[in-house]
């Protein structure tokens, strides 16, 4: 009745294509004479011609689990499917390792402007965030430019009001105007709930100005989030603020039925490509398979969870291993992450905790958690400085447009971050994020987001780093 | 607290400065002596320089009342405060004039798959589309490309399921691919019910890829729509197609708590500048104050009423009236128009039957409601073919962009529809449609959309168009 548009099964051909002319090349040359960098750029040219490996692995799982929240029953069984495929794309020590979490669950929501006209508001309660009372809360609108402005107000001095943030976020490549932001979202609500505050809006933290809002967590503080709290979206943050120009009081009702699940767990995935010389040396690929519960986590996480299991499975099939293991590890409840436990524990922690003893034989780690859009920069360890991995790692990645950083990492990823903060030294291949944020934590964060040849660009990059990273000798370290 | 942006009330500051240059000129070359062409050229150029009053109208308009659904307060509001603002404005003649229509509203609505895995979808319900069960209705989704292939299937064939058309829809400068999409809309319920299906869904009419659904008109069938029916977004229509292409089946859940209210009004607003010469010689200038109710009806049609509103405005600030009267109607209930009653009553048709008398005097009427993008081209009645009129025309409007058209214009518009349909000659300024479609009934027709340089030069063309038509004795219709 209907042709629909192809979702193939995730291929081998080109893999296996690789593989054999691998091994006609090492027919040549002999299997252990061929240099690492010519196996890097022979990697960077597979990915780069569009093997259809981290398509059709992000396409299968927004397609198959959508939405994944951090504990949810979809995100459990994204995790088995994963395993599974990783099983079958034939890496060893494929296992799920399980740890506890507070699941938070969004409900029925909404907004409105009450007065001085009835116009409805599109708004997202902010992650972690309590309910608000069943008949929902109601209060005159407090609009502070920045998080600074609202820190500046008395206590008490928003008793029985909503206090908003309108701050912007500004586009900026290396996503730093998400990090200029955030801090508005992260703080906000606590801030606002010390001054009296009975609800708390913020201007989406997000570049684009359609209505769909950006949700993100907040920070717990005393054991919880304070207030219920919501991002509104740009143009509805505009409307407020237009409102409010015209000399008016903004007066708003919301409502949120969200929930917590206190005894849910999440998961971490593991696989790898044991090292045919040193196993217990590992280079660590990370990226999360938990998303927002709005938009299905194509480029939040989908995209890098399918950059690394692709680039890792390109270094599965070569002819040879490489010297070092070379692990994937797919963290589960990334988006719920608190700096601090009761809501501290995620993926992250899970894993440099479950593996502390393993962490002084982690060599390399690196995160994809930026989207699908190309590698433009690179950032290596200290250690390495401009010496000679570095070097032909940029002989290798040049051509295919990625800038040598001139600085060390400097935040490297919240998954790695445990694992970094106990001494694993981190590179991070940066990615272009001028068009992230309009999409990040929203619901159109969906598949038709992601360009694929910006996706193999990345799986270029990841699969040539891992490769001279795992097949070498290099101390990242010192 | 804040600095907002500034929202500036509808100047006269450019208005009255255009009317000192006139004035000038006039004081050299004497009042009527001034050439018709010359003063096109002035409008032309005072709009194109940036006049605020067509962005004052449409942000001051979107702002106070948000969304304006036929029949509701919202519209009734904004339609109180245009009659004061085009009376503040100096026009004349200005009234309301209401008529009776059954309103619909929109409720909460909801849809969600359900199997293979629990999903939410962003979904709108289409406008008059009545509610479903309280309980929601939940079935297997049967998915048509076109609405051809709906219509091929056997009577019976879709008892206790739900029909999707996954029609696309092309992206044209003129509209086509709207005009070519949307029967799947108006017709495709009733065509669903005749086969049995309990409920109807639409892959959005829209060119976009965001989590907004589009809303828009079904057609009544024996005086109901028969079908609870909602459109999806596309990323969502994409996302059903893709599983049911893994061969799994899809079923839905849905619930709209839609409703109408029988004994509603809406209002067209009218407003003139009578002619020195033939005032009951009428050139008629259109466009609708109701929007859908999820956005804020910023290009639909917001823009359309600032632009006619500010190109009179023009007009009536000049030294001296034109010979024949120009008349702004601002209708009411254009988006629930419907081709026959109980649906049929609108604004266009209200209009036409209100002043049936005075057609015969209606020389011309053109209308706006195509967003608020630039004029790419123009179409007049075949009367003044290739004749001065349209030479003339052409020498004032190429310099702005403006193409003539080969063809007289084929669908004026639905408010003017029926006037035209009593014999008044109709012209079109065609609008570069190429985003319009993005965004055109979601939530995301909001102020912002709107590119203020391009809105101006709406206004310029139409200045002076209106004035040319008006102060001539050009026989439009033989």
């Amino acid at each position: 009745m209907h042709s629909p548009p192809a979702l193939t099964a995730i291929p081998v051909r080109v893999s296996a294509a690789l593989a054999l002319a691998l091994m006609a090349a090492t027919a040549v040359r002999a299997a252990p004479a061929t240099a690492p960098e010519t196996v890097a750029v022979q990697l960077r040219d597979a990915a780069m011609a569009g093997h259809d490996i981290a398509y059709s692995w992000v396409s299968e799982l927004t397609t198959r689990f959508g939405p994944r929240p951090a504990g949810s029953p979809n995100e459990q069984q994204a995790a088995a499917w994963a395993a599974d495929k990783l099983k079958a794309l034939g890496f060893e020590n494929v296992r799920v390792e399980t740890f506890p979490i507070t699941a938070w669950v969004r409900g029925t929501e909404s907004g409105q402007l009450v007065a001085p006209a009835t116009q409805p508001l599109a708004v997202a309660a902010l992650g972690e965030s309590p309910p608000t009372p069943p008949g929902g809360l109601e209060g005159d609108v407090v609009i502070f430019p920045t998080l600074a402005d609202l820190q500046a107000a008395p206590p008490g001095s928003l008793a029985g009001r909503i206090a908003m943030i309108a701050q912007r976020t500004v586009r900026a490549q290396n996503g730093a105007g998400y990090s200029a932001a955030v801090p508005a979202r992260t703080d906000g609500p606590g801030v606002a709930a010390q001054r009296g505050a009975i609800g708390f809006l913020l201007r989406s933290v997000g570049t684009d100005s359609h209505r769909l809002a950006h949700t993100g967590t907040t920070r717990y503080v005393e054991g919880r989030v304070p207030l219920p709290a919501f991002a509104l979206s740009a143009p509805d943050a505009d409307q407020v603020e237009r409102i409010a120009a015209l000399g008016q009081t903004v007066r708003v009702r919301l409502f949120s039925g969200a929930s917590y699940v206190r005894d849910a767990h999440s998961q971490n995935v593991i696989a790898e490509v044991r090292g045919r010389e040193r196993p217990q040396e590992v280079v660590l690929l990370g990226a999360h398979l938990d998303s927002w519960d709005q938009g299905t986590g194509a480029i939040d996480d989908g995209a890098g969870t399918a950059i690394i299991a692709a680039a890792a499975k390109l270094i599965r099939d070569l002819p040879h291993r490489p010297r070092r293991t070379v692990r994937v590890v797919l963290f589960g409840s990334e988006e719920i992450a608190q700096p601090v436990p009761p809501g501290g524990a995620f993926g992250g922690h899970a894993y440099a905790d479950g593996h502390r003893a393993e962490l002084a034989g982690h060599v390399l780690a690196g995160e994809s958690d930026l989207g699908s859009d190309r590698v433009y920069s690179l950032a290596l360890p200290a250690a390495v400085g401009h010496g000679e991995f570095a070097t032909t790692l940029l002989r290798v990645l040049t051509p295919i447009g990625v800038l040598g950083a001139e600085r060390p990492p400097e935040d490297a990823g919240t998954d790695i971050g445990p694992s970094v903060e106990a001494g694993v030294p981190a590179f991070e291949l940066s990615q272009d994020a001028m068009r992230y944020f309009d999409i990040h934590h929203t619901a159109d964060d969906t598949l038709d987001k992601i360009d694929r040849a910006q996706l193999d660009q990345n799986v270029a990059a990841w699969a040539a780093l891992v490769w001279l990273a795992a097949d070498s000798e290099v101390d990242f370290r010192h």
